[in-house]
């Protein structure tokens, strides 16, 4: 029996009319450094209709053309989030943080055909920009000299200003209607291993993925809140957080480039956020400042962590020093990448809650999961077996762009695979303890190197710890632990190992021990294991190795 | 070009298998004048299962059948609610307050198959089930004597027990995967003028609107909320409680047939509920019961009011004496029925945030909305050019059961017609002033009769008001005001004019008086103004007629 429903597509255009004009007095902010750069929602959506008016007029954009953002998190990049997929045509976030040639392929591979660049990133771009085959058209936004863009592309791009785009443009656009399930926008993978892949997502899968996020058991966004998104707009889609403002009438702060603990300080002091996100690395920076200056964030009652897990000592001192609750959220590209959000459930409460909170979180009814054995079969969700997650849902990815059909590797019987290890609970939280590859084979069993990073940095003198497998001759693989003492601390590994036995057990306790100066990380700020394995591998760490206990 | 997402359909199913696992520990409560009867979400997964069993394999229900519930708000047709659309067949929820005519018409028109019926309501059943000519099965949920059933209906039905019925089945059941855009439920409007139509709602349609009763700016459910469901699981869907307190974790407690003040008092002191919904004359019941019984009602935070405008004198009461906020949502059976919830924007204080909560509300961005002119020009939406209302969008229905086009009178180029008049303003807030064949006429212009209803309903003596048009020789129509005095206080009509001229232009003010004993509802308790207008023409109402001041 067919329904007697109206068959109104979900679509972008949908949650910027509904931003614009519900909403419309709701506020983007964008931090400069000096005097905020304001916006009201119904100036982004006057904005949007320009912009896409002069992408069709000056730079030929029809159809479901890629137009490419190269970008800070600022109000002209929210613009193009609402406008490219407004117009049908599909926006392509490049990850600025990514090697000059990975972008460089990227867009080659997306056949991005314009490029959205801020000021202060065309030195930046100049170093892909020239291997870009397909783009025909940069637009430059603000005032700096394109001359490094053109040096580096020839006459083969066409070099727009933002301002004289949009300048005498309608403030209105017809948006079409589109099919739901049409790309809108393409994230490609950071890719630490071979080539960055291309997520496509759909209309239909960012509406219900921004309807989530705005849900209480989500991020819990409403008018009333104001979000500060440090989470990079090019990164996962900035966890959903520009479209979830529009649709739900929360104001939306962008910190531009000013992304170190001062200026972030400084913005929330001024800016007045009630919910903020970003990964574990800009919360533990802000942390430290915060020790040394008196800076008021007392506006803040939450924030969102996400991009790698929060170590416990951190969440417990936003919580005690500040009041402020750290609120864990997992997820992936693929995801789009909201896959979890860990809020005790009802009735947890004291000590109870904090586990709750240190795992990733519980999934919510758009996403299925699963965790299952070396060979892919199902095992039980009992919170205590281990195995690698698997997910599903209608806002997870089938394969990735240009793929007929699913890579094996990652995706399997209608799931994604997600290179995570870990449990999974009966009411639906997820609990992961390592990366697949980053767990420890030592000995037939398996030693987690994150809850081993975890318990290092629990100690008042750690900064920041990171814990590798490498060889050994005996267990095949034993931990290497690497720390960071925190300035004006000292402590020797003897001291860290006694510190770890309270909570590890003896036959887990890493030999071998280096002080480093930082871990280094990842484009999106995670701990880079496979450089820490190499750096280890090629002498280039001071390692102590203690007898074994 | 096509996204690389997942293609997840949206289905009934999916809510049930996520509050059924993730949130297996919340409960269902149903009232029984005595000791409560409890079911966990899980047991209510299981009990779903089982009767998906039964119905399949006692009464042969296989593809899209519908099944109808003909039952007060208890757990079982919560078990329904999730059973029937999972395994593929459609839920037609029975209004049992129509006439029995009505009933079997409805039942016939749908071509149910099988009733499931409440014990307390055999009797009532049974004068119409003669008639139903489709249904072969009847599920008797209690142990009430069947006997009436099959006096009236004959050997043309089989009845059978609820607990028989489920008893050795299994407690999983493979749910199908459906098509989103297929019938998941129907509910027929109560028809107020000819025979009652019939909307059914998609899968699609009941997940998305679930997913905007849940957020913060809906009805802001999450795990820690126990939502009280006054309003019927007949009516409307019962707003989407039953399906969203699923999906969010909330706690669902329901009523079943004590409906009455006392009990819904001795029900909110025990079971604590943080949420309630209920029409408007439920919470005035309330209201005078506390006045004079000692109730402790702390645990409502909010409760929210719709089937009709709640007087603001009402809103005030709730607020100031017990501080709970009364939330206006306003909505149609053709819209699921959410379509507005009336929660002050950013920013609102005092008394302007008091204007913004007596307005019906908000719009969500699943629903479009606009004010057409009598030959339905569409007109601004400024928040003064008034006129009728439309709506649209993907939990809004576009046409009736049957139609093979839509019924011009209610549907206009795509867009449903509410017969609702009233204004839109700029940022989404619709405040309506009448039905449209509510509207008074009087010498050309138009008077609203909620707002003189609600302008007497402020006066301290007057428990309820209702006004009508009626003709008039000079000015076409004018106002015929009823009025209900609250017991113990006394008041004339002089007086109440001369109230009313305080805040209500004086060509307004009505002329007729008349003092009643109670003011006729619907079976949906809405004043029902055509009984009120028949009585006065067919002179059964004592009538006093002031000079025109």
């Amino acid at each position: 029996m067919r329904s007697t429903m109206m068959d109104a597509p979900l679509q972008v255009s949908r949650i910027l009319d509904h931003g614009a004009t519900v909403h419309g007095t709701a506020e983007s902010v964008t931090w400069t450094g000096a005097e905020p750069h304001r916006m009201t929602y119904a100036e982004v959506g006057r904005a949007a209709a320009r912009l896409a008016h002069g992408l069709r007029a000056e730079c030929g954009v029809t159809g479901d053309e890629r137009v490419a953002t190269f970008m800070w998190n600022n109000n002209e990049h929210l613009v193009a989030y609402f406008a490219v997929p407004s117009m049908g045509a599909v926006l392509h976030t490049l990850n600025i943080r990514l090697f000059p040639d990975q972008v460089a392929y990227i867009a080659n591979h997306a056949e991005d055909r314009v490029v959205l660049v801020d000021t202060t990133l065309i030195p930046l771009l100049a170093r892909s920009i020239g291997a870009m085959t397909t783009v025909r058209h940069v637009v430059v936004v603000g005032g700096g000299d394109p001359a490094p863009l053109v040096e580096a592309a020839g006459d083969r791009i066409v070099v727009h200003r933002w301002d004289d785009l949009l300048a005498g443009r309608s403030d209105t656009y017809d948006w079409p209607e589109v099919n739901e399930r049409d790309a809108a926008a393409l994230c490609y993978t950071s890719g630490t291993t071979g080539n960055p892949k291309g997520v496509a997502y759909s209309h239909r899968s960012i509406y219900l993925h921004t309807l989530q996020v705005c849900m209480p058991e989500g991020f819990g966004l409403g008018p009333t809140d104001r979000e500060l998104a440090i989470v990079p707009m090019f990164h996962a889609m900035s966890w959903g957080l520009p479209f979830a403002t529009f649709l739900s009438g929360a104001s939306l702060l962008m910190p531009d480039r000013f992304l170190q603990a001062a200026p972030i300080a400084e913005m929330i002091a001024a800016e007045r956020p009630t919910l903020a996100g970003a990964v574990p690395t800009i919360w533990a920076d802000l942390l430290n400042y915060l020790d040394t200056h008196e800076v008021d964030i007392s506006s803040l009652k939450e924030v969102i962590v996400g991009g790698s897990a929060c170590p416990p000592a951190l969440m417990r001192a936003f919580a005690e020093r500040y009041g402020i609750q750290v609120v864990h959220a997992w997820g992936m590209t693929e995801m789009s990448p909201l896959g979890s959000v860990s809020r005790p459930p009802a009735g947890a409460t004291g000590e109870e809650a904090w586990r709750y909170r240190y795992t990733q979180g519980r999934i919510p009814a758009g996403v299925r999961a699963r965790i299952v054995g070396p060979d892919g079969e199902p095992m039980s969700a009992d919170g205590t077996s281990v195995g690698e997650l698997e997910v599903r849902g209608p806002w997870v990815t089938a394969r990735y762009v240009g793929e007929d059909t699913p890579d094996e590797e990652k995706f399997r019987g209608g799931w994604l695979r997600t290179g995570d290890v870990g449990m999974l609970s009966p009411d639906g939280f997820i609990t992961l303890t390592d990366r697949a590859k980053d767990v420890i084979k030592s000995g037939g069993e398996w030693i987690s190197s994150v809850e081993l990073e975890n318990a290092l940095m629990a100690h008042p003198a750690v900064l920041e710890a990171c814990v590798v497998g490498v060889p050994d001759e005996r267990w095949d693989e034993r931990p290497l632990a690497t720390v960071v003492v925190r300035e004006g601390a000292s402590v020797d590994a003897e001291e860290l190992r006694d510190f770890l036995s309270a909570s590890v057990a003896r036959w887990q306790l890493p030999e071998r021990w280096a002080f480093i100066d930082a871990v280094p990380k990842t484009s999106v700020g995670k701990f880079d294991k496979k450089v820490v394995r190499s750096r280890y591998a090629d002498g280039e760490l001071t390692v102590r190795e203690l007898s074994p206990q």
